[in-house]
């Protein structure tokens, strides 16, 4: 037995809809030893997604739902500090799914990799170089096809997957469009990632400056929404246009469907395609958008923003909090010193 | 000048849903005489297509309106009559978009193609072995990728492209479900077009039929329908599926887009895909596809029907018919003897 506290945060109750402050409750205990070929983490980040929504839902999904009194699923950055697996020495900096704790015990198999760009700071390990730059990078270049010229329309825009998309789509060349909320958030696509236009949805004329934005038509739509904003880019789809479905972030709750326009017509006559994905089905797609990615913002070509929580305490309001629009940039959570 | 008399089913008023007979009016008038290089054909078949509501549609669309007074646009199949050009001898059969009229005076260029698969029934030119046996082809195999094995539904099976689209997916090695409206048309689809099982989607309990059918779940869904047929199909799409969009037959106007459950979460979740698509964007399509299928038709492999219209006449109502749902097969106006 360790003589460490460590400090868990759990699933107390199963949400029906978006997680809130009281779905969990933070329990401290004794930690246990280390076994062999074990390797003991110091988790310093945490990271919170959109995605978590669905890992505590007890609807269909892609993944098995977190289970009641569990720690809470999450992706970690951190450090081993105790090692009885020769190949991953103390020191070494690691990511995996290590939970919304202070200290996992794992194997060297549950370890997602060891970062390599020690010159980049560690929290972009868990965001632009994590789930949420490689999620960009595949579903914009493997499954939309992007073009030199071509229109990209992204939602949640300023978000860290949209911000993400969007520079990439403007570094091959394409007229990029972000939709996000608000003036803020509005400027930073313009100004700090890049965006030729940027349209504020909370606007009351949005409909109309997405019109003059997108004007020659959307080539490939990169949506994080599912909502009205999608309806209101999918009137402008060019011939052979690729609708990207990464996330659903405008919808509360699926069960049942909400009831939105139907795409049938429109993906008929503009010969277009819409497809879903999921990133943890392609980890071979892991290191090749990590190395176009650092290359990146080593040159300077790639921007991405943080909002940096301090302490475990923060976590159970968290998820509440990215879908009240709270965060600018990739949410996570600091829980231990560098 | 001819001496001979032209008829032509003229497009008289511009509907907004379906076209009916009184949209239509036939007129008759003496054939201008041939000029240098062109040939008269003589029309002998000429095409009834659902795809013709959105022909005569002011709305976006995947061709240039039918302007009002002009011929009904058309596929027809007939033979050379008169000619003025070499390559296309008097006694040439031939298909082409020679509108619903007597006679067509054409260069070759307007040929679609000459009719070599002169062992078949002339009729299959227009059906099986012209746009819907292609349709089906293309979209299942193209857009579908069916692998051994997979389950593969189908609406508007017991129709000229479902009913060929059920046929080929079992060809290659598939479990097929076709859904179809009446105890008529079921039976059509087991029988005839040896779909493994057949979901009639009028009866009261089509929700629980259908998901008994496809208990396994669904890999292609391959739709002509976009209503609450597909509704009930994608609560049932597997990991990968694709959805094939060929036509939206249940839908009786898009303007504006009737409402019905989003379909983002499920392709999200499913890693799904669904992708319309128009045959006319596939030219070099047409002769693979139709070496199979009239060699699946000799190797008695492949049904279809037809359902033949005499005279002219029948012409301004037979579009309202086929979405009154009163046609067995592949619907034809024949207008001269072979």
């Amino acid at each position: 037995m360790n003589k460490v506290t460590n400090r868990q945060v759990r699933l107390r109750s199963r949400p029906t809809a978006i997680p809130q402050a009281e779905h969990f409750e933070i329990v401290a205990h004794p930690l246990p030893g280390i076994g062999p070929g074990q390797v003991l983490v110091r988790n310093v980040f945490l990271s919170v997604e959109p995605a978590m929504r669905g890992w505590v839902s007890a609807v269909g999904n892609y993944s098995e739902p977190v289970a009641l009194g569990a720690v809470m699923r999450s992706f970690a950055a951190g450090r081993v500090e105790q090692s009885r697996a020769p190949e991953l020495p103390v020191g070494t900096w690691v990511t995996g799914i290590f939970g919304w704790q202070d200290y996992c015990l794992v194997s060297p198999a549950d370890i997602t990799r060891q970062i390599a760009e020690r010159d980049l700071p560690l929290s972009t390990a868990l965001g632009i170089l994590g789930i949420n730059g490689v999620t960009a990078h595949y579903g914009l270049l493997e499954i939309g096809q992007p073009r030199a010229g071509e229109t990209v329309v992204v939602s949640t825009a300023a978000g860290s997957v949209g911000s993400c998309v969007g520079q990439i789509a403007g570094l091959k060349g394409c007229h990029t469009i972000g939709i996000t909320g608000g003036e803020t958030k509005r400027r930073l696509c313009r100004d700090r990632f890049g965006f030729d236009a940027a349209v504020d949805y909370k606007s009351v004329d949005f409909e109309t400056q997405l019109a003059q934005a997108c004007v020659g038509g959307v080539d490939i739509y990169y949506d994080n929404t599912a909502g009205p904003i999608s309806d209101a880019v999918m009137r402008h789809l060019n011939p052979g246009a690729r609708v990207i479905i990464c996330g659903t972030a405008s919808i509360a709750s699926w069960e049942p469907a909400p009831q939105g326009p139907r795409v049938e017509r429109q993906l008929l006559v503009k010969r277009a395609r819409m497809q879903g994905f999921v990133i943890f089905d392609h980890p071979e797609h892991d290191q090749p958008a990590r190395r176009d990615l650092a290359a990146w913002i080593r040159q300077g070509k790639m921007n991405y923003l943080e909002d940096i929580l301090e302490g475990i305490e923060q976590a159970p309001d968290a998820i509440a909090g990215l879908y009240r629009g709270e965060n600018l940039g990739k949410r996570l959570i600091r829980i231990a010193p560098l």
